[in-house]
């Protein structure tokens, strides 16, 4: 067990994972990517004082170059799921789990608002991860929605064990190797079943369906946490950077504007001091 | 009259006059030195997202030097009143006033807690201002409470005015050349008087006195800005770093802890914004 889990890789979780190593803390720091691809993406960064008129590729560079100076590793893995066990919090990533004391919420706020019907039959046929869920689906047809090219090995996966393979690629020059793999690209717009999802619905047509595999890095924070409080899309912390929820906090961009990487540093910072605090206070 | 005015020069006043000039809002950053003597104090800071490993005195420098590469000028005045004229702010520094619609404060947590009396009797014949209320005490008796070697000047001004001039001053290596300057190495605990001023009370006895000079460049917030909510020392700030009053807003170690380099920064980021957004809202 940790004392505390960061998740992400931007400049709030960069920051919550060197404070969690200089407060003496076990941690444990996942993230889709190494890098946050919004950092790495800005064109020009003017307001990170001290670091003027800096690219988002060098900051981006400097972060994890301050992070490894001081040994500080970062798993990769996409965080599908944070469940509350009273206490502890465990956190499923891909096909591992880890437990923690405190979790701090760096995610940014790229994640995809959920389809109608997503949240609704996730964990009743639809599912965030390939490598957890799949062999559930072995001789079955699925559909599969993916958003990133990363993720294509894993459909790969999926098709290997599924009957009939469905793809959705959200994005260009994919290249899905799958011989069952069936290409199809037009947007998914809902999902709809009864007690399980039954279909994914199109603009013009609907696929019927067995299981739905949404492959995406950015899973929405109500999505990700059950309960948690949730705003216009924002996390609602208080000024500690505490959730709703008892041992969350959260960091960055997802707690709102203004997006901004110094205000995301400062503030994965502050909850960092916070999850301390409160693990202190536990014992 | 400037949209933002800043106080202090420390990582929240730093960030504040680089976001303000982003904005492209009129500024004006005030501080009673141009870096902050915290931060170049600080021996080791490893927790900078970026810059690992820097010393205080090469935080400062860079700091110092993002600011100049972008033309922002800081104005060096010890700050003694910020008075609300409705709709805009009147700021006192030194001799000279300012005018802004909004105010950041970046104060620190360095400020002494004002002594007994000493708020009671501010304007009563207790001044933080030797230049601007020095001339009132000419040919009185009078005592200078001062914090700072940087003040000498000014106690030396004051005692060309004033007939007897008692000097407590309250650092070492104090080189105070006027003549007529009776140096008393006994720390005042406490003012009194009626309508006035009258008295500064020391341990062992009490001094008569006509004025009293209090020459520190740490102002306590409450002090400072009349009607500030202060809770236990900190200005009490939201998420977007406003304070109870409509156009005043706080970052950094004086809205309380964690004091930390990267949560001022941000801190200061957040209130640029919000003072920019409130201005918006004005017309």
């Amino acid at each position: 067990m940790y004392d505390i889990a960061i998740i992400g890789a931007g400049p709030a979780g960069v920051s919550a994972a060197i404070n969690a190593k200089i407060l003496n803390k076990s941690y444990i720091w996942l993230a889709s990517r190494p890098v946050s691809k919004k950092v790495e993406r800005a064109e020009l960064i003017k307001n990170y004082p001290g670091l003027p008129d800096v690219t988002g590729e060098q900051l981006a560079f400097v972060f994890k170059h301050h992070a490894e100076s001081m040994g500080i590793q970062l798993t990769e893995g996409v965080v599908t799921g944070v469940y509350d066990l009273g206490g502890r919090f465990a956190l499923l990533a891909d096909n591992r789990d880890f437990e923690a004391r405190t979790v701090i919420l760096c995610l940014g706020v790229e994640a995809a608002k959920p389809l109608e019907g997503e949240e609704e039959f996730l964990g009743r046929g639809i599912s965030y991860c390939a490598t957890c869920d799949g062999a559930l689906y072995r001789g079955k047809n699925i559909a599969v929605v993916c958003t990133d090219k990363r993720f294509e090995h894993e459909i790969e996966y999926l098709c290997s064990l599924a009957a009939g393979c469905t793809v959705f690629p959200m994005y260009r020059d994919y290249e899905i190797k799958a011989q069952n793999a069936k290409i199809v690209l037009k947007n998914p717009i809902r999902y709809e079943g009864d007690t399980r999802v039954r279909r994914v619905v199109l603009k013009d047509g609907a696929l019927d369906t067995d299981g739905v595999f949404i492959l995406k890095s950015a899973i929405s924070p109500a999505t990700l946490v059950h309960g948690l409080r949730v705003e216009e899309g924002h996390i609602v912390v208080d000024r500690s950077c505490a959730t709703n929820i008892a041992g969350i906090f959260a960091a960055g961009d997802c707690t709102g504007r203004p997006y901004q990487y110094v205000k995301a540093a400062g503030e994965g910072n502050v909850a960092a001091h916070s999850a301390a605090e409160y693990i202190a206070n536990l014992k």
